[in-house]
């Protein structure tokens, strides 16, 4: 069902410091910075070998990075996995038993949709489920 | 300096409960379960994708992995990534600030090198570095 290892969040404070450790001393290649408003922080994209490490900062008190911090400190936050249809996926995870934190997919960065299922239900670990942005048709004028 | 990720380690109370997640309901392949006596534990590797998930399993109240799971709960305890030569990665490490763990690597699973950084400097991230086992020069007799 999950297709491959998409990325690893990880909860951070200070974005700059966790760059110069994961970037400047561990070698893995940042691939950029971005905004996401609407969760309230700001994610960089490394990349290791193909795979990916996302480091997150809350840039508002009421973000969940924030909240996850001030109950676990900095650390890993979420892994999460490209599925190719996450409807199916997650019709099939909850009628598996799994406790759904997202019904339905919602909008992540870069046009992918994507889900998270309570770690209540998955032994801890907060899991992300991603289907990759389709191809948009071609309009036949390029 | 990290070449690529090795596996994501898992502490889970009920190994065969999280198998039934993992291999059952996500999908994974079930590569097969050792016994790490000297760590007091045993771990299952799955496979998903080519990425690998470790599930850790105590088989000692004393196992690191215990501890663990009376401190923070199950979930996701470590993440391991391939080096080409641990002995200068650590030295390497060293001299950047990290507090090392394992200032020597020391055997893991399947003749693997391996060694630990400590969470406390490396943003909460408990930092595993494996070196993969060097084939057995040719004896000329095969």
């Amino acid at each position: 069902m999950l297709k491959k290892l998409a990325h690893i969040g990880i909860a951070v404070k200070d974005l700059e410091r966790s760059l110069a450790l994961y970037r400047d001393v561990l070698g893995m290649h940042h691939e950029g910075t971005s905004a996401e408003p609407d969760r309230q922080l700001e994610a960089a994209m490394l990349d290791c070998g193909g795979a990916h490490i996302e480091l997150l900062r809350a840039t508002s008190p009421d973000s969940v990075i924030a909240r996850f911090i001030e109950k676990r400190g900095e650390g890993i936050h979420h892994v999460c996995f490209e599925v190719d249809d996450i409807r199916a996926t997650l019709a099939a995870l909850k009628a598996a038993g799994l406790q759904l934190v997202d019904e339905q997919p919602r909008p992540g960065v870069g046009g992918w949709l994507v889900a998270f299922v309570h770690p209540r239900s998955a032994g801890g670990v907060l899991l992300e489920v991603a289907e990759r942005p389709k191809k948009q048709p071609s309009t036949g004028s390029d």
